[in-house]
């Protein structure tokens, strides 16, 4: 099985900015931690960061065909981005999104998200652990689909 | 280490209404495989279901005390229920939100939860894995903190 | 065929409180003439009043797979219960939304009903007749579906 | 006793457009049968309908000190005429709203009606049978208001 | 100078309808106190009333080129015709709005018009009296421009 | 009669700022034409302009059991002053609210009065005329009512 | 194949008003203009014009089972008529919504229409050409669908 | 004299939840206290807790024809109970509305009350005191309405 | 102790406007209560009203450094006051907010405060009373902080 | 004549992605059609396509002294972004707006457009004709501006 | 060249009122320290202070044909007065409005500024150099208009 | 001291597009007025534009750790990106937001910016100048803190 793990921008900051807030973990550790637990399931994970919203439709729209579920921590795009949400639901590829923080107990404008509507499921606000919590959420909607 | 799990309104129809749609796992199932899961990470889950909003904010009262962590599919309630906020944050017990379905796919007056601002994280969307998922996140939470 | 007739917070003060605007006919009284004309067309009805959200979430739960139609007057939680919602339409059983006051003449916050829009109709605003009204469309749509 | 029902915009199609949603009934048929029921219940009924705004308001000001109450199903006019809300006003003969349709099973526009709030009541959501009750409950009010 | 006073919708019912609130003076008499005030000014006055919307805007277009300026009431259409507006900036003649009652003063969706903003000024409140400050008005800036 | 004239903030300007918009007349010139034309109809009109919220609403104070009606274009204090409004009230002397421009042609956040709906009626648009206009309707009002 | 044009309120006076905005073209030159462009195509073309929304209602009953395809530019009546919208989806013929000018670029309450949502497509801003462009989509859309 | 004092959800927490911010008092203790107060003014009071919106509709229904005056915490349930307004209103018995907190310096959704506007007044944010205050408000409104 | 009690718009016309609602009370009589009160509890009250937002703002400045407390009804500029709120927060000294009237029970834009936010708490609607309560409310606020 | 035709994000799944949907036909095809009809049209159409809005910024820069006419179909950007709009009016070459879908009948975030104030006029909704069409109304605006 | 700095309400207790927060700079120093600055760039400064709404006002006024450039730090006036807004407007003085604090990370009702619009431009945040920056742009547009 | 100048999309067109309005100063030059201004007050200044939002991220990125303090003029991204509202309070760097153009004199989506709460402070309007009191506003924070 191959999966795509999707990080927008400012993810790459990951254990460089606000340590004490975000922890140590760099993006790094968390992608390779992934992969490891993707592999462990039997399934590859590839694993694309970028601060450009072009760059991130274009990794989607190369997936087509090519990956079985996807994770995406959007960052900040999650909230401004229709052509995230159109390459979505243009590869038709079931996904999970994702987030380090709990949006809800932030800004008003981190409430509204335009990809929620299309995922499978959502995780936020228990850290780099929503990595692995939206990867087990997925393997099992792949497997089984919703039991 | 103690949980405990709690069910808001029209969760015990679970198995019993739309199979088709919510499939045929009952409460009572999710309720034992979820205690069965604590128990084999060294925890042991209370489970207490109700369609009462009284009762709800009652067995939270009873946690005072008595409970390190609580997960919470408030149903309906979530939506409605400013006596379970004030109860959540005042016994003061870290507590994950979670729910079967994607909230974000359904009408808008499911968009707006009064829980998530205090909670730990939100997980939705994962059908019954919900509640595994947010039980791993929980554990994790109460182990570490934030990663 | 079985029907039910449910009635929410207060209306157990009928022909009690403000009977110069209500009138004097109590809940007992329209109940049992409801039940008599029920009964002439040939169909069974039961009745359950509660001041409790909880209660009425339960009554309705208990129906399914007996009652054949439902008429709620949910008074207040008409506007603020999702958990009636889901219950409603968690049973699936064909319901009629009725009110003895014209809820568009009051205030803002009585012309909206979480309930309206899955019933099969609606009738306000004809005192304890809109509780035979209520039962003529009901019946009718049971017997022949909409004309 | 004089009583008059009002059908608005393109309710003279009924029974000819989409005849598997609304039904095969056509409006000349609804009216012979409730002016039927009427003379049962001892008053005549006219009837009028009108693709016209103005058409509608004339019949209704035509009606002043000849008829003693209103059956109206203003359709599409419902949620855009002041106009209409001023004539019956202006009339101020007692009238009861109907629809064929649960206005709030369909779009937002449909929810805000300019007439509900003088009506004594409405009625909506039971196909052709609404034309009964409403004249049912019409009648009931004229013979001894709110019971 | 020619001058055009237009009544819309239910305003042929003046001294008719619940004259204890808006007198006994009928339209009749009000156009032709106004056609005999206009008289005495110099300037002549055509009067054109209808419940029909269609047929306001098309009295509009048939002013152009003859009128010089207009009074219009335009009743309920005040809140809800923008195809009046459209036609008093199309013949682009200079306009007064008046009203009977002081729009601001009843309901929220009273105090918004779609024509006032084109306007020379608006009149209201005065009762009947409305029409013969609002020709004042009219005439004084066809006379001189504001000043 | 007993009647008073009051002009709000920059009112005072008038005839100095932008005399290509708001013309040559000055608001002494207004005043004395206004209290000329009072007087050919048997009434004497006070005038008082203030640029401070306080000193109209004592000025209006003042004018309890002293005036019989109240000439007020309160210019900018129109859309903000709550105070205003409450002295208005407080003293109950029937007032005409006026506006030299429409007012409905400018900014939203002119299209709210807090002084109208406690008017006999509103005249905005005229220029200087409205001064007159208004005086003709409080006049007319003042002695028989509206008619 | 026979199709319809149906112009909405104040378009009779195309080539008449404000010619310098409008252009000089009249309505009964871009009527044979487009008659002749739709028999060329193979295809007669019907044209009908009123200021009266009921008569445009009717005219579109009228067209069912007659008329394959519609052209419609109702003027004003695009952003107030919910009868032109119910009348169109009743007769359930295949239209395209069309506009001289580019409606938003003008005031916000042009930006909606309750017609565009049923539209095939909507053409806009194009003045005279706007129909033919319409002309042009609709036969493309009727001989092929969708390319 | 007979008074009741009812409090909603969570308030039994008092003196247990947050004591550095809600003090140490607890409810008994301020219920007897205040017991007390009215005593020595001369009247009994009756005090009432729970958790069930259902189960403080029916104490207010048990208080008609026995209790003169209410004094109502209905803590969380002041924002989201038109059930409780609707008890209020239906047994017409003064009330006076009182918080322990000043809701205003709160959450937004907290700055809203359905309880408020049939009160007799409201007292907020003076901790335990609240409840003192409310009573010598609510006996002065019953010995002499208000002065 | 030194208190100081402001009161603002209109507060001067107690006792003098509609005294059937008010009542007979002049501001007058309630100050050298207020004043008998609070000597009784040890404390000297300074008592000022204006209807000049500026005038009421410098006396808020003048108290700082010498008054421990206020009691403010500041009337109309409670609603429309942002620089009343920004004396109140530049001096630091606790207040009261009170009303005469139940502001949540008249018009909407009474509803909100720009002064509640930062008080130590709110008493509306006990008419003359509500100083008295306020008072009761500052002292034992000065004295031990919230209980 | 020069002319360029802008297409953005996802646009170049065109024929790829849901093709029962939105047909078989590339971007590719798309583009030398119109390229070919453009030459038919004495005008050169150069054709751009990026996901990324700061491309689409840029190539838009560099048209500016080129390009005498710009077809854009900003896919998602229509609704986010301002930098579009922006350099649109910078370079300020007409411009005509065009869509694949009918925006107007898809979710409400697409109604809006912070393109379309400033274009010539808007084609959405035929499919690829739609290129067709806008290329056929730019170079009718090009050749004599509005007909 | 001739200037003019005005401030609003409780700008008049800088350096007295939380010091920590605002500095200690007075309000004098900063007039001082700024008229200094104005002298050594060629021109005069006056400076006025006062909390009252009409004061203000009326400085401006007298500032018509006497000053050239205006410096204006309305304070709370800032959110709450068009009668700022229309003498600013109506001496037509270019002027620039500046802050202390940044408002745009205060409070929402600090966001909106009546003042803005017609401003040469805003400078805020800076604490006590604002002033000095906000004349630097002042006599920079005097001197060259817009770079 | 190192300080960046960050510029947005569309910002070198300056001096190229619409030079009546914006001057005919280019971007370069005014990069290099401002690094000479820099070099003056002993600070070493950086320029970097970009259109891709993106790219402005990454700039922002590589800042940290080397830049004391930024200025940014984001252009259109002010209004619509939260990204670079992420990577400024990623980077935790003083910075000042600047505009040309006075942005509260423009349309209204362009009121709001996702940047501003975060900046030392703002300066907007004063053309070209801007840059210089943005550099002056940002030294004076960098050296003593707000004044």
């Amino acid at each position: 099985m191959q999966l795509l793990l999707l990080n927008g921008p400012n993810l790459n900051l990951l254990g460089q900015r606000e340590p004490d807030i975000y922890g140590q973990t760099t993006l790094a550790s968390i992608e390779s931690a992934l992969q490891a637990e993707a592999e462990r399931e039997g399934a590859q994970l590839d694993c694309f960061q970028s601060n450009f919203e072009g760059a991130l439709v274009e990794r989607l729209q190369a997936a087509m065909g090519v990956t079985q579920g996807i994770l995406i921590n959007a960052g900040a795009y999650t909230h401004t981005s229709i052509a995230l949400r159109d390459a979505l639901s243009g590869v038709a590829i079931p996904y999970v999104e994702l987030h380090l923080s709990n949006t809800h107990a932030r800004e008003t404008f981190r409430h509204q998200s335009f990809l929620a509507a299309g995922a499978v499921g959502v995780v936020s606000g228990f850290g780099a652990q929503s990595y692995s919590l939206a990867l087990q959420g997925l393997l099992n909607h792949l497997r089984c689909g919703r039991s």
